[in-house]
């Protein structure tokens, strides 16, 4: 028995099942159930467009209870007008009559492509399979459930000691193309035991997914399917967290580790990505000016090719921080690849190119830009861009 | 003998030549010379991080006048500090010595990768070997000097009637990726017969500018090298426009259509582009909500690449309006791809995709969005992204 991913808590119970919304007869719909009614939070996208599903769901979440949660891909349940409203409510109706629990206590969402219908006869069939198969460890089948263009399934798990209690925060999440803050650019359910209230739950949340899901960039497109949801049930049966006190920032800190976890795994798995690059702004005088310097450099195709290339080409990522609109003195700017310091003072520094290549050729390359303007850091994570993106991106349609 | 691009005004002298800064042994230097002092006016790069060629010329061009333009292909020379100024400066020098005219009336421009020195021997040996072939059917050589990754060279022209007189104007023009507003995002020299002050010629290439190279993007990058220049000699005769006349405007109008069309090569000469795409926003309620729409659109590699594989996915293009921060009410937007009505007050249609995949085939594909709330209307240009742009970007180091 392997209880990873939205599994790990106690009391939560998950299946994956194929209910054929995916030609290629793999997994395509996840459910995820609490044994008992759970706040609930969700970070949901900025898109001025937003699909069907994940207005209903946005829609719910001020109420702060959840009890289910059912994704499906294949099919993201987006621009169909009043045809697409009516086929949440019906998926969100069916879920909520299997786990038991009213409907604003049935969370939904959809990824895939945009435009076509949900098919209801499948999700049906699929919701019943899949109640069928509720486990202890469905998590991992839940994680598999969710994959469109990704080529791993994406889980996390912590578990963690509250005032003597065992905690658990778990999860799953996926990409890989159109990610890109705000927000969260991907759909990922999260999971825990701890006694928390949703309000507490739902600031949480917010805290943990600014330094992860809008951390993130793999093409700087933005899906109208991205969401975030975290369940807690209070089966770890801590004292009730309903203020910011101590308990409540251990818990922010995990929730967040468990989430940047998460969200590195999108990174890397963005579309055709070679390897991982982790930029890192330094010494700027506050966070507005490394927050723009790094989501220009993390979307910039320029810097992402030229990393697929493992070319030390420094040039397009200070290019890309000075049109970031990030206001900056280019005659301070230290970059370092790794540990090769490639320019000083805004100036190309004459390096060693096979040091540098080392440096590139890892799985995981740190790229830092020190503005020595103050005492401010971030960081962001993207992947590089190859051919392989434009092959997928060109034949899919999402 | 053939007057295009540069040469085709009255009064104007070019050459390209090749001095060496290009390993492949290809044109490297351009060299724009006006037989009188010209009025000057110029654009530049809105990068925080400047060239230093580019600096030198953004500091003259307040005097107004020009003489001689020249611009070297295969080094950017920026980001080299004082060497990089004090090389620029140099270079300056050398071209004001040759045309025989003060260094504030000589501009220069760099484009090619970043960090390197710029080799002034071969500047030097370049400026006198294209002096001594300077002439009027010069254009397309000094077209081809410039060039960087352009498949091929970009020049257009245009005659029209002012009072009587025959009045010219004639450009160049360098892509081709980096190319994104704002600003010029590449690198043109544009040169007419019509008698202007400075002033009024710097109010006309802004208009110009503002239809034409902000309208276009490649990869949405902006170069830290990237000017439009403009120079008047009045050869033409005409009466001297002062002030913001019908002559003016009639000025402005072709100075647009010779801005336009080099501006259209450049998207369609973008790096890997097989494809041109014009995206036109129809009845926005104002510009703002227009301009944001387009360039996020423009933008999306996941757009992008659905167009590179002929997949007439319009639910991408939906997304990245939505996301472009544009405030519009996405169940009242109609797309078309050509004349084919894709979605309709935001809902997908069934559509004829035989008729689709025929315009989606075409050398030129417009795409018409039409948010029916008001009654601006702007278009943008682009071009298709594809596995060529990765190839081409992860190994040429810019």
């Amino acid at each position: 028995m392997n209880r990873s991913g939205v599994t790990h808590p106690q009391g939560f119970l998950a299946a994956g099942v194929a209910c054929g919304l995916k030609r290629n007869g793999n997994r395509d719909l996840a459910v995820v159930v609490s044994e008992t009614p759970a706040a609930i939070a969700g970070v949901f996208t900025t898109n001025v467009v937003k699909g069907h599903s994940l207005q209903w769901s946005r829609k719910n979440i001020a109420g702060g209870i959840g009890r289910a949660v059912a994704v499906n891909s294949g099919c993201a349940n987006a621009c169909l007008g009043p045809d697409g409203e009516r086929d949440a409510e019906r998926f969100a109706g069916m879920l909520a009559s299997l786990a038991g629990c009213p409907v604003s206590q049935a969370f939904i969402g959809s990824t895939g492509v945009i435009g076509f219908p949900l098919d209801l006869q499948k999700i049906e069939h699929g919701l019943n399979e899949a109640f069928g198969q509720l486990s202890v460890d469905g998590g991992q089948a839940a994680a598999e459930a969710v994959m469109t263009t990704d080529t791993f399934a994406k889980q996390a798990q912590a578990t963690f000691s509250l005032d003597g209690r065992e905690v658990r925060i778990g999860g799953f999440a996926k990409g890989s193309g159109m990610i890109h803050p705000n927000m969260a650019t991907m759909i990922s359910v999260l999971t825990t035991d701890i006694a928390i209230t949703a309000p507490l739950l739902d600031k949480a949340l917010r805290a943990a997914v600014s330094k992860s899901y809008n951390r993130i960039s793999v093409d700087g497109d933005t899906s109208v399917c991205d969401k975030v949801l975290v369940l807690a049930n209070g089966k770890a049966e801590n004292r009730l967290i309903e203020t910011e006190n101590e308990d409540f920032r251990q818990f922010v800190a995990k929730l967040t580790d468990v989430a940047v976890s998460l969200a590195r795994m999108l990174a890397r798995d963005g579309e055709g990505a070679t390897k991982l690059l982790e930029f890192v702004v330094l010494g700027a005088p506050d966070p507005q000016t490394a927050h723009k310097m790094l989501e220009a450099i993390c979307k910039s195709p320029l810097v992402k090719t030229a990393f697929f290339g493992e070319d030390a080409n420094w040039g397009r990522i200070l290019t890309a921080a000075g049109y970031s609109g990030a206001s900056f003195d280019p005659d301070k700017i230290d970059i370092r690849l790794g540990d090769v310091t490639v320019c000083q003072n805004g100036t190309g520094l004459p390096f060693d190119e096979t040091a540098a290549l080392e440096v590139l050729r890892r799985d995981e390359v740190v790229i830092t830009l020190d503005l020595k303007a103050g005492s401010i850091t971030d960081r962001m994570w993207t992947c590089d861009f190859s051919c392989d993106y434009v092959k997928i991106n060109g034949s899919y349609r999402s």
